[in-house]
């Protein structure tokens, strides 16, 4: 790696008034955590993260924390989505209080897009709201979860059921710390990454096809990747905050990958959120051909990307049980993109060209699933 | 009562630019509950009540929403602070789930404070902000709770360090409804709005000190008095609605009653939330004259008439032990005012005439304590 890259910091504004803030990216972050709170202002912090960043990762922070001269608590949790639940929100919530953290201070999520919804969530309802650093150390929570403020935790009814807008102070995407991911959750991410081209930047798609294998070797290319992906997440969620319009675009490939998730019960060893996505997105392209709104050769095109990387395409690819196409219908149903029962999707005209269509028919729907879950 | 009282509704604005919505103040309220969920184009609600307000009122919710053609769902808990609990959230949470409540439903809080609190903070947070509709049924609730957007539950340390800003939608506050409530508590309602004129308004306590029992009793007076309570609230929440200056003068009272109701373990046989609000305006003005804020008279022709109405203004009239000065002192110190360790007061320099006063030291908030809790 040239010296160019590793001192290189991108910086990508997200601009929301009172509450815009920066994401920065770059390799060998971590250790600038500790300046950047003291430059917000805070006198300690409380760090949360899950066991297996922390193993990784926490004593970077906790370095660099000492030498700002911030002080420290550490809520360490467990790994997995299971995490984002009511018992362990109320957990944290009860040891940020416990380590008296205030509205000067700030919360550190330092994981996943499971710590940074839970900690971002817990952080937005301590004190009726405290500030959030996020550092997000996964693929998909630096290009994703990590920018746009929305944070919550699952129900039994679905994910994300509950939940607010909280803004972060800041993101510090370290794409180094990457380097220690697993390479399914590495993909999994690279599903994201492969969203934003998706929906609205063909070019992109375009670099993606060509350049991934640089993606996932890091250097520029993966910096530059995140860049675009938190680039176009910050433009989109600038002109709509609070999902009443186009936001919704973000959601490509979610109501089926939600559904999915949902099926197997959130069991990470059968499927993870990445991987939803990418079956959703294969299943969004294919559900707009079969209603005559794209082509089936840029169907094609995207799954065999997809495939291309390793992602999965195809219910069939998940191993066990999914269920009926009825039971998956039901799964979105109870979904948050529900409304007077018609069902809200994220379709497309083609690569780069989502919209969103309000009032699909659960009819339609059900006849696409039908033939969908046996592929 | 005559015919112009009972059709009589004072409608009291709330600015807050697109958050803005109205106080509706009348006799006999509760059968406009279904037409004014109508009027906000909500196809159901969902009812949260507890088990005393249910069996009182809730049949005449039921109807009048019936005949309005809204659906409904109903949850009914348990009456008491202790309500105010993680362990209901997720109740509510996952019953409203169950409701399928959605963004253009919603929530109908009936009920006091702890009702209030709780259903705004869940409608805060299902599905990151669906619509709350307040029909306050105590007092306090009615000229305070209800109005200005708090909502939150309590934690093991300390009241309301779980929450959000969630404003209504409306709110519906039936005099008449207070009819039913018992005599303690609608004395420790009187006591926030006797706190409108210390705060600010000593018009307000003259005639408060002249007038109140026709407060008691009902009519005109009654509803004028809540009336000018929310409007008092309603102008200092549209000037500051976070909470980040002047908003602060409404805890009045509260630092010293927070105190206390920790200190009895949120035991409502003990002392209810109103009362320790009492107890501790009147300590506000013993404090503030100690230090030569305000003159000892004022703090007696306080404590005068709360006593006169049949309030607490001493610790000593708690049953049971409350423990020491240190104990208090520290309880407060796990308060949302603290502000890099020194301690937030609101003082008084006369009847009306309350300030924040930022940086009062430990120390001389203990000697007062020592003495106080002795009294
Ligand atoms: N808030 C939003 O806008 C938004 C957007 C998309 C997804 N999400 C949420 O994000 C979650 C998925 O995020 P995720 O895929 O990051 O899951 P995750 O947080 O569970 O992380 C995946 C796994 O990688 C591990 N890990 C993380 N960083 C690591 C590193 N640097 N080295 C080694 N291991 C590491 C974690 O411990 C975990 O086991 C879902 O809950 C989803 O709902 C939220
Ligand atoms: N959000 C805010 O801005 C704010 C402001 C002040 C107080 N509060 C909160 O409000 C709560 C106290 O409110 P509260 O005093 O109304 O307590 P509450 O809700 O417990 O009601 C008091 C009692 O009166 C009963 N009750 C209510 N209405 C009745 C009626 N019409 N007839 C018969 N019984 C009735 C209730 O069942 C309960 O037993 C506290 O939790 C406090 O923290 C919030």
């Amino acid at each position: 790696m040239t010296e160019a890259v590793k001192d290189r910091v991108i910086r990508v504004p997200v601009e929301l008034g009172e509450r815009s803030y920066e994401i920065r990216i770059g390799h060998n972050l971590l250790p600038s955590v500790g300046p950047a709170a003291a430059e917000l202002g805070a006198r300690k912090v409380a760090v949360v993260t899950d066991a297996n960043v922390a193993a990784l990762h926490l004593d970077t922070l906790r370095r660099s924390l000492a030498e700002a001269g911030v002080g420290i608590s550490e809520i360490v949790l467990p790994p997995g989505e299971a995490t984002k639940s009511f018992r362990h929100l109320e957990e944290v919530c009860a040891k940020l209080l416990e380590a008296r953290i205030e509205r000067g201070d700030l919360v550190v999520a330092l994981g996943g897009g499971v710590i940074g919804d839970l900690a971002g969530f817990a952080a937005a309802i301590l004190r009726r709201g405290v500030r959030v650093l996020q550092v997000p150390t996964s693929l998909l929570a630096q290009v994703d979860s990590s920018v746009g403020g929305k944070t919550g935790i699952n129900m039994r009814a679905g994910k994300n059921l509950i939940g607010a807008f909280h803004q972060p102070s800041l993101v510090l995407a370290d794409s180094s710390v990457l380097d220690t991911l697993s390479p399914r959750e590495f993909r999994a991410g690279y599903a994201e990454v492969v969203k934003y081209g998706l929906l609205g930047d063909a070019d992109f798609f375009d670099t993606l096809e060509r350049d991934w294998e640089n993606v996932f070797l890091g250097g520029t290319a993966r910096m530059s990747a995140i860049a675009t992906g938190c680039a176009a997440k910050a433009a989109i969620v600038a002109r709509d905050e609070t999902e009443t319009g186009e936001r919704a675009l973000l959601n490509l490939g979610h109501t089926f990958g939600h559904a999915l998730e949902a099926a197997v019960d959130y069991d990470g060893t059968r499927l993870v959120h990445g991987e939803g996505v990418a079956i959703g997105m294969a299943a969004a392209f294919r559900f707009s051909a079969e209603l005559g709104h794209c082509s089936t050769g840029d169907a094609e095109r995207v799954e065999s990307h997809l495939r291309a990387v390793g992602l999965p395409t195809r219910v069939s690819e998940i191993p066990g049980e999914i269920g009926s196409a009825a039971h998956l219908l039901d799964l979105m149903g109870q979904d948050k993109k529900v409304k007077a029962g018609k069902l809200t999707f994220i379709l497309v005209r083609g690569i780069g060209q989502s919209f969103i269509a309000g009032d699909v028919p659960p009819e339609s729907v059900l006849a696409f699933l039908e033939n969908w879950v046996r592929r």
